[in-house]
């Protein structure tokens, strides 16, 4: 049996550093609020507004370091919040991305950069060696007990640096009762 | 392969008479919004505001007739939004629900009658003899595509004028990708 831990992603945002400055004013820079499992990564102090019409979420947690790409990851519950249609992609694919306006202490930006994030697994490579798994791969992953779901559709995502865990929304958290933290099992 | 129309219950309130009046004035009845799919239920024009100290809820919309016991249903997430640990429960079961002050026009009521419900398949006698379902029996259903989740811990429900279909709640729907109207298979 295969056993991975399961970690809860709330919403939250990766800035490149253009649109950092854009937000925050040249030359700033994040402050570590606490570091994240994936080796690192770590959520900020900083926190951004995100508004589509009349229609906005605050407090916006920014996950650093920057990236390449500014990208915001929000649940189905939240695109319909803010009224929004926003596609299921797999974290780093903005192509079809959903446009929102970011609004900093300092400036604001619309861009394409919303994404509901696939469920995934973070593998390293000797785990996805361990474990006959490859990038990319889909698996379902049984999880809970009285709200026990198997979710399907997971994908495999390996990387030298990664560390093993299984990443839900808020969205699948709840529907099946965790918090993160619980252990799930993984189906090949 | 016995499948099943898939039904979303956003959050509501079933109110008893006394709690209605209480709520609306003696002597009010509900005003007919839109029948719903069990048979006789109907969601009513009227709604309540649902506060647990500061935090609100507003538009929690009235599912009539009237019942013989006051009972809200939540998601999880609504749950967190008025910063409450609510059970999951089968419907019907308030006996270890949260309490909850119920706003309406003409009173308010604090009283413990909020529930999760536990997600559930409703099946009348002909359903369950052709599908060979009992009452209570719990059940797995495989819903959705892009997001595709099995559902275990579903619940059936037998009475002679339900009407079948699976209800879920809202996370659980978006977890799973659906907006409702889409068919799942039953796993037995």
């Amino acid at each position: 049996m295969i056993t991975i831990p399961i970690e809860v992603s709330a919403r939250h945002i990766h800035l490149s550093r253009p649109d950092f400055e854009l937000l925050f004013g040249i030359g700033y820079h994040l402050a570590l609020f606490k570091n994240i499992s994936q080796t690192g990564q770590y959520a900020a102090m900083e926190k951004v507004i995100l508004e589509n019409g009349d229609k906005k979420i605050e407090n916006i947690r920014i996950v650093g370091p920057e990236r390449r790409e500014t990208q915001i990851e929000l649940s189905l519950t939240e695109a319909r919040q803010l009224g929004l249609t926003i596609p299921l992609a797999v974290s780093g694919d903005i192509a079809q991305a959903a446009k929102l306006t970011i609004i900093g202490p300092q400036g604001q930006i619309s861009k394409n950069c919303a994404i509901i994030a696939q469920r995934h697994i973070h593998a390293s490579l000797k785990d996805a060696e361990k474990y006959h798994l490859h990038d990319g791969q889909i698996v379902s992953v049984e999880c809970g007990t009285q709200r026990a779901v198997i979710f399907r559709q997971v994908v495999v995502r390996v990387r030298a640096d990664f560390v093993w865990n299984l990443h839900l929304d808020t969205d699948e958290a709840n529907a099946a009762g965790l918090q993160g933290g619980e252990t799930g099992i993984l189906i090949i």
